[in-house]
């Protein structure tokens, strides 16, 4: 699904009415304005609620927890990258020489923040459903090939070997709060990292669901 | 806007043609299944996108680091509960005894996440116009509301401006710590000041985004 810039401004199945628009998503800023930056704010609200919306269809008995691991990897700046490449996004992109120079077009952030803008490109050009239906199908694959052990281990065990692979001090966690009658209690706990120096709360109905929040708060400030 | 879902289960200008939908977007899990943790996180990934889509139609001048900080302004748990309030949600909540006793219905995390799941449910109910035509509106007045010193300027920027107004020298930054691996870099920054004598760490993907974190937590530190 290569993207023509050059000729009739399509990309995959969108042609681009306003092929300025494309050509805006594939300037980096280092190239000058109008720059792509913009368009991948908005890129990344649509990609962030494409990946969402096939997780929630294909896979329909999955709790939250899982859903949310699963969506951070198929929206991950690698993941995306990979796509950008698929489509030889690196060969179209504009960038300035100091980036030309040094690799700029293979590296993983400037592709995905490019795929981004693309997808916020297509959005202002034709709408929702004409994004979604060159979007969802990105997302077919990347969801089969999703490792269940990667979103169906519990945040404590990924916190924890996110940090041994780092070599950093375990976290700490500590009750914050606690309340509710005996048989609907509810507990907040605090996870404390001194390596990076950060820290998240988590509530559930039981002290061991209210660590895994605060786990997964913290998973999710790390972006792991 | 109040939402009647004794009646004609309508939702602001939204009516809902199932409203078993609604009914489970606002069940809290503490009452059993289906409840709303699934709709929930589609309707996250839906505001996301609206606020984005506002910010980007509302401020066509402003850059993405402002963006992003506004965004996540609008969609924090605090100014969803607020919302939720004036749609007087939490009357309209189904708890388990346990959380109905010690208030549930008046927390910001349940209100807020309820009324992430009515979207999500608005969405699945009657499509993407439908939801966007109900929430958008909800993001205007929070949009002036906004705190143009707040979102406008980076950290770093509003440090070196408060330190300037005291005649204090400006912070020094340095590299406390780089790992990862090459596709996923991380780097922590420590950001120093002479007067008052205080430092803090940031982390961050990139050398600069940990050093913002730094200068953020120096603001913190100093209430500014």
């Amino acid at each position: 699904m290569p993207i023509d810039v050059l000729g009739d401004a399509a990309f995959g199945p969108h042609r681009f009415r306003d092929p300025a628009l494309l050509a805006q998503a594939l300037t980096h800023r280092s190239a000058g304005t109008p720059h792509n930056e913009r368009l991948e704010f908005l890129g990344d609200a649509l990609l962030g609620l494409f990946a969402a919306e096939a997780l929630y269809v294909c896979w329909p008995k999955a709790d939250e927890g899982v859903l949310t691991r699963a969506r951070a990897e198929l929206v991950r700046e690698s993941s995306l990258a990979t796509l950008a490449r698929g489509f030889e996004l690196g060969a179209r992109l504009t960038l300035g020489p100091g980036e030309m120079k040094s690799g700029g077009h293979r590296r993983d952030s400037i592709l995905s923040d490019a795929l981004e803008a693309v997808v916020g490109a297509i959005y202002l050009d034709a709408g929702f459903e004409a994004c979604r239906d060159v979007v969802r199908p990105w997302f077919g694959p990347l969801i089969e090939a999703l490792h269940p052990a990667k979103v169906g281990k519990d945040a404590k065990t990924r916190l924890q070997e996110w940090l041994q692979a780092r070599q950093a001090p375990l976290p700490q966690y500590e009750l914050a709060w606690e309340g509710g009658e005996d048989h609907a209690k509810a507990f907040r706990v605090r996870c404390t990292l001194s390596q990076p120096p950060l820290s998240a709360e988590g509530e559930g109905g039981s002290r061991r669901a209210a660590e895994q929040q605060a786990a997964e708060a913290v998973l999710a400030q790390l972006d792991a």
